[in-house]
């Protein structure tokens, strides 16, 4: 199986630390392809950044589709243009929120997802409604700026354990989700630490991207997701557009 | 005032319609500007093309703001990009489908959506249901091509009016929403023929900015829609990246 | 424009607050006709007020678009028999609760309604999720009776700001709704204050109504809100009973 | 145990049928006490009716829990005025709507509501919305004026019966609400006919009276229906002003 | 009438005290026949305990419709079988959760479970969703081992009336659930004290069972509780398989 | 990796399909234990069927762990037991209309479950509303005793297949779902016919055991899911006592 794994930031260390995990967990018959957005912003922190990283993103999707994967994760907590990138791909396609709140719903009743900033934390309370997970998820902000954790001397992790230790006290969690890609290093030793389940996106999603290839499903193609209609698109996203087929 | 309408597709007879009907219930003192996104898709249908029309949307609102709009409405019943915007400006932006579902609701207890396109209906489904409408409002969609709203010979009014019928007869509405901004024309038709209250979202929206700016609100930079924090965009994007104030 | 403001209860002072906050947001067309309830409660503080303030408030409705007026707003932030004024008048009805909750829903994501007396707290929580924004709006009580607004050394103000400061600190609140009519005249400058939006439901429900009229929208008649059916009142509310067309 | 009954509108053969329904499923120790409105509408049909019953209502329970009724019920399905009562009185208080929800919720899955007229319809979907059974009760109109139950060859009755085996048909339900009080009397032999439960809600909330009475329980007076605080009211509503204690 | 109350676990001492519970709000001509089950855990206390509860219950519920039962109460607050009982059994069957949720529905806007293990606590509030009470009802845990109510001296009581005292100061509570058939006998005097209704959840399901049976209602056989299909049993269950009648 | 797959019913013939459809998804070194229940009913229809089944399913789950499973499947559709198995076992237990809910989830937006009969239809809309898909998936019952689609000759398929093509016509469905375990085998060809996804619950209950073995996640000890507390079971269920570690 060929998986391709997205980051839609253009920070390669980042990359770098998605595909790390991604491989850790993957099947041994799979090959995790890693791609870095080559427009948008360097890091995604609420709707602004999200919405610019959107060209990056498909223009990757679309690329890794062409070269043979099979599938593929978008690496960002948000689900940043996951609407869009199934209808684009004829391809399976995974967002990194959805994958671990299912994930986590399989092991536990009520579970809290700890985030980076204030901005994302009502962005994601929004996701876990939309996915049907509103009653049973909260949601936390550690105040962490992204590419602080690319940096172990900033404190990040600090914050992100005493956000964890709230969870469990006052939120009766009975599992934490780690609601950034670039947490994806240390779920395993935060679970070993708190003896509770500790779920990160990026492999959730790659387990998910297996598990849909080998049950050879695809993204339905009626309705929601149908292939873009052809159409002229201008100026810098003329390269866009959708041909007919 | 000044009220920016930005119509994020790049078909300008488009553009031409929303004004008009901005124009037709503006206050007297009230100036619409009309802007066209320059990059992007000819038309919105599903979300591939509205992720696509997002950096085209958002230099419009930011263009439109440095020339002294004081509010922006977004002319796409999609909502596309909304959040984005709010963020990045400084004056309201509102939306046509939040406009027309909170003017409906003003009316009527129930009421129906219709839109163009299958692939539309349930991104429209799941926005009236993010704006608290779920459990109110209808979806229906006439299988209408955006573009041939232009047409006057493409049959699409009397698709339209099908599914109006249908809403009235089936789905127990009290009131119908337009649910495509190229609709706006008709509205006032409608109302006079099926003797129930037919909102246009484009005037929805632009008397939402009056009210705004007449109360002297603007969008909240606490949490959500806080400003984008400073940062690198690469490739394409470098020039929507945001600067330190 | 003629927009007719009532105060369903029977203090004059309140009615005169709320027509200065009508005529500070109106357009430079609009005329504010303001009516005090001549029947009923001094104030409206829980369920049993809210339902004796009923025949008063019908009155004046009925009075109201009589003479003239093309709008109404109902000055008490309970909502207090909009449905059945809804369904009397041929002229759009506003309350302000409803009215006030979607402006605040365009200008923020999360955001806290401050009221006066517990016994209104639930009323107000029962209210929002009516009006869709159960998941979004939280209620606080600052243990305020409504007159003692009209007291500025009541020590009021203070309790106001106190819940207002705790919304912000507890509730993640990114704007402020005043949940009484009678705190109509401190919203700008709470606003400045706090950095927020403080919106207050007698501007938010007239700018509404001016933009129903100048949408040529009215409630619809169809269904929840169709004419009252003729027949028989006894007793006191002889006066009341609708008559044939 | 004495149990009010009170008709909250103006008919006495209502409220005959209603005393003699509660009559037929009271305990052998209880009496029943029957009231009729002394002043508001022949019947309740739509929001209007509703509210200027109010006050003839109120008087009803005011003087009924002075003559020494132990609970009470509003005998109309639309729950006019419940929460009103149960802040003014100091004896539990019983709706029709709530009492027939919660019986039929210990019977069957789903259920259908069958009504009046189709202005009740939304009414009373919005109840059962607030009462917790939206996911479970359906609403259907049988298009039938409320005093035309209390004659026997106006077809209502033929009426009724159409809704009932459409909602076995198309909706699933498993037992059935009879959604007005004047629809009392037809509730046992619906229910041998169609061989599903049929509940009526006058016997339901006599029951329910009758169980809360003996659990010495009654409404909380913390909260939602505290006492109402003493207050001048005025004009034809003067009678009603709360008195201190 | 005769009411069978089953005490789904096998501790003797608890049937004692429900039964008892049951006859001290019993109608004067209703006789409780007090059932204890043969097989299953000594308390139950979470999911597992509760699913080997369920043939030992089963096998009382058959018992007891024979023995002549009108009615049947599960005497555990976990509605453990309660489904199950009703396909089963030609007789009503009530439970402890849903009944004491609605009558404390009928007293309060908002109210707060009092439960003994954390294990049990979000069970509980799955249970009360499901019911319809999310929006209205909390649930805490006391931190108390079922059998601990059976001994004056562990110090349960004093766990219990501090989570009552969180409820009434933190949730908002204006009334109280008891959420264990364990402490049925507990009710009356901590509703002297504190105020506020405090509900039991045997005596309740006692009314509504005599209510039923008044009614001459019993539980829809059409649908989800339809009569459990003939069929083979295999080992240990045998003596459980559903016969053709 | 060893996945446990136990049929909580007595039907071998169904484990034998479902342990084909297993291993026909599984990865190259995963080994299928199927188990088959030896106490209950010979297949599970309704809440009663599902109730008894129980102690056999639980039986299977904890002799299964101790013989090395790593994970275990509940191979049922209604999800029977799911909660009680987590609490019971160390390894992660997965449910088979869980696992295709969220497999359905990253596929389409709307979805529709075609089961069986309509004794368990009811139950499934309660279980996708409690895994959060209650907006998502409708229900149909396709009526068709379990154990006919073990017969080729019975007709159950054409049935199938017609509640199919309505799902797609009348529901909008974009994928579809089988509700039961013993249509695994026909998934795929259903696929082929109608051009949208078909999940079949067996292969994604064991995609998801082998996803969270690869993430080494299992059930959460904190909460709903703790060990059994040690205590005396009476009868013929003592031998389910959990016991002190």
């Amino acid at each position: 199986m060929r998986i391709l794994v997205v980051n839609p930031n253009t920070t390669r260390s980042m990359t770098d630390k998605a595909a790390e995990a991604a491989r850790a967990v993957a099947g041994a018959g799979t090959q995790i392809m890693a791609a870095t957005s080559q427009m948008g912003p360097a890091s995604i922190e609420g709707h602004y950044d999200g919405a610019l990283a959107l060209p990056g993103l498909l223009a990757e999707i679309r690329a890794g589709e062409k070269a043979g994967a099979q599938a593929a994760v978008i690496a960002c907590f948000d689900d940043t243009g996951l609407d869009a990138a199934r209808a684009l791909a004829g391809i399976p396609v995974l967002g990194l929120c959805e994958s671990a709140l299912v994930t986590a719903g399989f092991l536990a009743q009520r579970f809290t997802v700890v985030t980076t900033l204030e901005r994302s934390r009502v962005l994601l309370e929004n996701l876990t409604r939309h996915y049907g997970f509103g009653g049973r998820a909260k949601v936390r902000a550690a105040d962490i700026p992204v590419l602080e954790l690319e940096d172990e001397h900033s404190g990040a992790i600090g914050k992100l354990r005493r956000q964890i230790e709230l969870a469990l006290q006052e939120d009766g969690a009975e599992a934490i989700v780690l609601g950034c890609a670039g947490m994806a290093d240390l779920a395993f030793a935060l679970q070993e630490d708190y003896g509770v389940p500790v779920i990160d996106g990026v492999s959730a999603a790659v387990k998910q991207a297996e598990a849909l290839i080998a049950q050879r499903l695809t993204t339905s193609k009626r309705g929601s997701y149908a292939t873009p209609l052809a159409k002229v698109y201008l100026g810098a996203m003329a390269g866009f557009a959708p041909r007919d087929k």
